[in-house]
């Protein structure tokens, strides 16, 4: 296919556009860029590290999951801040579904009898974990009720390519109990692909080889998970919809129209629970079967074994499936020339237990910025745009807070949101910067005028030498021919889901780390202990967070022209669909091997006699797919990209200034320009998700799919509807030219006038 | 360098010729392989597994090392059959150096006391596990005296670039004990690179990932080590030279001239103990310093850290520096028409302690063989050329009497050796060949005529099969393209080696194994009730065995003319050409990028400032390197080879016989083709290895570095020496081409008359 050529001739980066000759403040004219340098010197000179440090300890000082008193308390406490500042405050209330435990039972019966403890020990060495009274207990929001008996099968992460491992040696879980260890996907994909095999019930425990003794010194001794720490967290199929289970696309108001919790789709088929290591150790050696492969063994000290048996659990669940009140607030500084764009800041304050990492560290970063922007507004400054702060509720259950809030001003946010700067969990490290690639520019640039606080070099030089020195060959290569680093594409896992996955408002992710591992995640040892040994000592990168992004928020508030740049959108999509092509001829290859070698009888040949052994089944070819509207998109879209980039630099060159009217057209077309990238009908089976560039894998949970639509039915073998997806993706694509050419139209009659 | 791009351009497989038209009897004419096929089913008939069984019960049934009262009994035991089927026999006994320990002493001072166990436990289920009297205690033989006490530093597998991870932390093991694990190079490379590095003493242990639970379940449930099993070995300096450590280059005769064992270059320069990992927990346990890097984590349940300190050990070792009557059987049969051309085949007798596996389960197939043909000689049958059976003792110790033997006789071996053909540990599962590639079209068509006895294919098939379903992407492309199952060079190990690297004699190495995964090697584990269990239950794959080795043994000395092939040979050089050359462009882009990321300060700029980090050093750009002469003797050799394949086929097709003058004249050139590879002056610093072609790593140990003059130079940056050892190595090839050319001239002659 000719346009496949055309996507392949266009090597790595070629897209890109060296910004060395690009304005150091996109979207601001020269003499309001000294203006804007001068404002965040006086935004950086507010900055309190204490301040964060305080409200860490105010924040995680009990238990705040939501529903819980001190979840109240303290988003009384955080609008109260807010109100301080200045900002008009209110707390939006919603009522969602939130089962919490009534029993919680998993026995072993044979071949040995043991009762798992389902319990985090308190620690002298850590002030806030003895607060049984108010702690959640270990469990997995959204399971369903069951009370389960049967054998034992280890399924390792449990994700479809670990049950194709099993159909090899025979092994069918149907009517027994998974075992399955934490991370490799989502948690929430567990028992969710064990229930489409067949599983009765599901248990997920906390291996010590991805975050306890195998990665170093555990709590309290270093930061990684004891042998009976354990890991909460939600299951419901969030890669569906988030949010509230019951009311799914609407916002749970007290009266809205709620589906019966018997029919809500995201609550799970089969039971499951999460357990520590000690826990599940006696049921790892009791299990009997062949050794599993390499990349199945975690760091016990046993052979794993599949199973099934003579390992048999009993598993019961009993939950209290009540309604609880949720508390987001929303705090809001108008603007003073174009009220109606609102730049949307937000980061959650709810937690599983006491929550200091996950999300305090983020949420009082976030409060920081917002008290210096207040303090700048005290002292007369006020923002051109509206800005928007966001305390989320609920996140930790279903990214709930957002998703309510978002479904029920979907048409103002549609209307008036520039963009949404998400932050969560933040420490020590390198910056970590996600989202829609149109703010790629933009924050590239604020990470440049951010001094790191551990070398004294700016943000973006360090994680440019992380990149150079540590990154994939591609990374590398990126790092070193690419004047902008490169930003991740956005999956789920926190608030921002919602504003770009179902409303299409351009997105980011913002925070540091990767020198603050440890293994607290959603157990009682995420204290303000922990935190300030390992997470974030000083509160350095706290204050590195705030700088970098209230850089972010400013510049969206204040720039002359919303700072939207589209070369790189433009080269990203184009390298998904080069990865698109790759992945078809891969797998056209890959099949065609498997059939010869099925043909041939190797498997059967190489195959130990003394261990079971099934051979894959032979795969249909994979034919030629027409892409071709989706390619010529992909070239067209480039094109657009490259003349409205012209056409800005041109403008910016003749020293021109837009007329006010031109520029809020200009700001309204650029605004709305991630809209574009959605489809009304979603993606098949998820109707909810309508971005068509970006989305949480089906099977991933939190990890991304790029071209979610094409590239989910490749991977499903699903050629119809990747060719049908294509064509989606090509009118979202030609949609979103479209309003860049617009755009370009109006630079390119400023420059002429 | 445009003969560099004259190697790239020769794809790879592109040397080799199809051999679907060659006769499936190399170096027999059509009459004579109808005949040899009778030959080898009458061979066949009169194998018999049960006595593979019972003398592996015999020969085990005791600790069997070399100097012990049952290695002795053995050595007459294996004589007395060899004379009773009909073969010239004789022991040749030897005087060597063998020290076994006096103290053994590992005690840890600090931060807690504790004293290794140094002791493998008798288990019920193993009858030969309780024979504590006449067992060798766990320890490393040629480890020197020593009494050393120190701070202990992990060093993870304890080869070159480990140290360099170490250095990246500053951390020094100078004057410091280090505790290495067994596996990632042969033992013998860690006290070596230890001492190199200023280290006091060595610990090597056996880290349960390796070879214990982490792979399966532990003995006597499984096969593999359980917590107190510890593995002897040598860690004389093999790769300097093999054999008696007292005489070099000289057969270990009662009167041979000898060095004062303090003079002796192989014993190690610092004492070296190995102990079980239920020794070593406690030592690693106490650890300090940082964690260390992923790669470097075994399987105990413990964060593995660099140290140095706290942990403080003491290690005291005294040995009893004996010399010990070495017992090789020599066992002949002479050729009927060319008996001064000698087919030797060979397998280790003696073990570490009772050695059912390890070497019994390979000795007693080559008993089997010789049995096999002493019946056939007994029914009239008698060999073109000479057969050489050998038994050698103190191979464990160092290769002792293979190299003291071979260098004993080295001119007549060097006059008459048409091939070494050497087994050793034997198991369930794929044929393992490795060799000198003029002989991998041989082994080829005999691996084709054995079948598999678990499925029912030939062995070649089987080992296809497993290299196309589960062999690296080169090995399948080799699998799927190459008619010939490429065959792995040799590197050390075993009883080729003098005969290989030394002498220059064609050599193979035959055994199977995959399927007999165990951790017994080198323990009083490795018994009957072991084998009989998981190494080759029923001795099917010893039958095997006996039938492949059989077959080349039987090809070799029957043969019309000597059954070698150089195609594969040029071939397979010309392959390691090419890796030389991409070692080389990839050494200089890595040098490149490496200083372009010094001096930027990139390192510097990543590394985490609450560790110690210390960044490379830049290293001098990588020259251009004069390979010409070399890559010129690659190319001729292909023409060469491909002109002796044609010359070769002419003649069989013409259905003309060669006069047996010139039979003789082209077998005494085809006898002595591979000794052209050697090089008078041997290798740089180790004159010892002669062999340009194959070569242990003078930093693995086992493992093969081929082309190693050239290779070795280059990983060590030593441009000048690469340059010089390239010639060496094109003389060589000039040579062996040369020679290959002579024989092409008598095929040709005979053609045409």
């Amino acid at each position: 296919m000719r346009t496949v050529c055309l996507l392949f001739a266009c090597l790595p980066g070629c897209g890109s556009i060296s910004p060395a000759d690009d304005p150091p403040f996109l979207g601001f004219g020269e003499a309001q860029a000294a203006g804007q340098r001068a404002l965040e010197a006086r935004f950086d000179a507010q900055i309190k590290a204490d301040n964060l440090r305080d409200w860490m300890k105010r924040l995680a000082a009990r238990p705040h999951h939501l529903g819980s008193p001190y979840d109240r308390e303290n988003a009384g406490f955080i609008a109260a801040q807010f109100k301080s500042w200045g900002f008009e405050t209110r707390i939006e209330e919603f009522q969602v579904l939130f089962p919490t435990p009534r029993t919680r039972l998993l026995e072993m019966t044979a071949p040995a009898s043991f009762t798992a403890s389902l319990a985090e020990p308190a620690l002298k060495e850590d002030a806030t974990s003895g607060q049984a009274d108010e702690q959640l207990p270990v469990y997995n929001a959204y399971s369903c009720d069951g009370d389960v008996s049967g054998e034992l099968v280890y399924v390792n992460h449990g994700i479809p390519k670990d049950y194709e491992e099993l159909e090899r040696r025979g092994i069918d879980v149907k009517g027994k109990i998974v075992l399955a260890r934490y991370y490799g996907s989502w948690r929430g994909i567990k028992p969710k692909v064990a229930a489409e095999h067949g599983a009765i019930g599901c248990i997920i425990y906390s291996d010590p080889h991805e975050d306890g003794f195998f990665q170093g010194d555990v709590y309290p001794k270093g930061p990684y998970r004891s042998g009976r720490g354990a890991q909460r967290g939600s299951v419901m199929d969030m890669p569906l919809y988030p949010g509230d289970p019951l009311t799914p696309g609407v916002g749970a108001t007290a009266d809205a129209k709620r589906l019966p919790i018997k029919d809500a789709p995201t609550v799970t088929r089969i039971p499951v629970l999460p357990i520590s290591h000690d826990d599940a150790l006696p049921l790892l050696q009791a299990l009997g079967g062949p050794v599993v492969p390499e990349p199945w063994r975690g760091s016990l000290p046993i052979p794993y074994h599949f199973g099934p048996g003579p390992t048999r659990v009993r598993l019961k669940l009993e939950f209290d499936w009540k309604m609880v009140p949720l508390y987001n607030i929303i705090a809001r500084m108008a603007g003073s020339e174009r009220p109606d764009q609102w730049v949307l800041r937000g980061n959650h304050h709810d937690a599983w237990v006491n929550g200091a990492a996950d999300p305090v560290s983020g949420m009082v970063a976030v409060m920081e910025e917002a008290r210096a922007l207040g303090e700048l507004a005290k002292a007369g400054w006020r923002p051109r745009r509206t800005i928007v702060y966001c305390a989320w509720d609920g996140e930790e259950e279903g990214l709930i807070g957002s998703t309510e809030w978002a479904e029920l001003h979907a048409d103002e946010l549609k209307r008036h949101a520039v963009a949404y700067i998400n932050s969560d969990t933040n420490g020590r490290g390198f910056l970590h910067a996600s989202g829609s690639h149109s703010l790629e520019r933009l924050v590239n640039q604020a990470a440049r005028d951010v001094t790191d606080p551990q070398k004294k070099i700016s943000v973006a030089e360090r994680l440019r030498a992380l990149r150079l020195t540590r990154g994939t060959p591609e990374e590398q290569r990126d790092a070193r021919e690419r004047a902008e680093l490169r930003i991740e594409a956005l999956g789920s896992g926190s608030d921002y889901t919602v504003f770009l996955d179902h409303l299409g408002i351009a997105s980011l992710d913002l925070g540091f780390n990767g020198e603050n591992g440890g293994g607290s995640y959603h157990s009682i040892y995420d204290s303000f202990d922990h935190y300030a040994r390992f997470g974030d000592p000083g509160f350095a990168y706290g204050v590195a967070l705030v700088q970098i992004a209230g850089r972010v928020v400013l510049r969206l508030a204040d720039a002359d022209t919303l700072p939207f740049e589209f070369t790189a959108s433009s080269e990203t999509i184009a390298g998904y669909g080069r990865e698109i092509a790759k992945l078809v001829n891969d797998l056209r290859e890959e099949t065609e091997k498997r059939n010869r070698l099925l043909k041939e009888g190797r498997y059967e040949a190489a195959a130990d006699p003394r261990q079971d052994f099934v051979a894959p089944k032979p795969q249909p070819s994979v034919p030629a797919l027409d892409f071709a509207r989706f390619e010529k998109a992909v070239v067209a879209l480039g094109k657009s990209a490259q003349e409205n980039d012209e056409a800005r630099r041109a403008l910016e060159k003749s020293g021109k200034a837009m007329t006010p009217e031109a520029g809020k057209s200009l700001d309204g077309l650029l605004l709305k320009s991630e809209r574009a990238l959605t489809g009304a009908d979603g993606l098949p089976r998820r109707p909810w998700y309508k971005h068509q560039i970006y989305a949480p894998g089906f099977y991933t949970g939190y990890g991304v799919k790029t071209l979610p639509g094409i590239r989910e039915a490749v991977e499903e073998r699903n050629w119809e509807e990747a060719v049908k997806q294509a064509v989606n993706v090509a009118e979202a694509l030609e949609l979103y030219a479209a309003g860049i050419a617009q755009a370009t139209t109006l630079l390119k009659a400023a420059a002429r006038d």
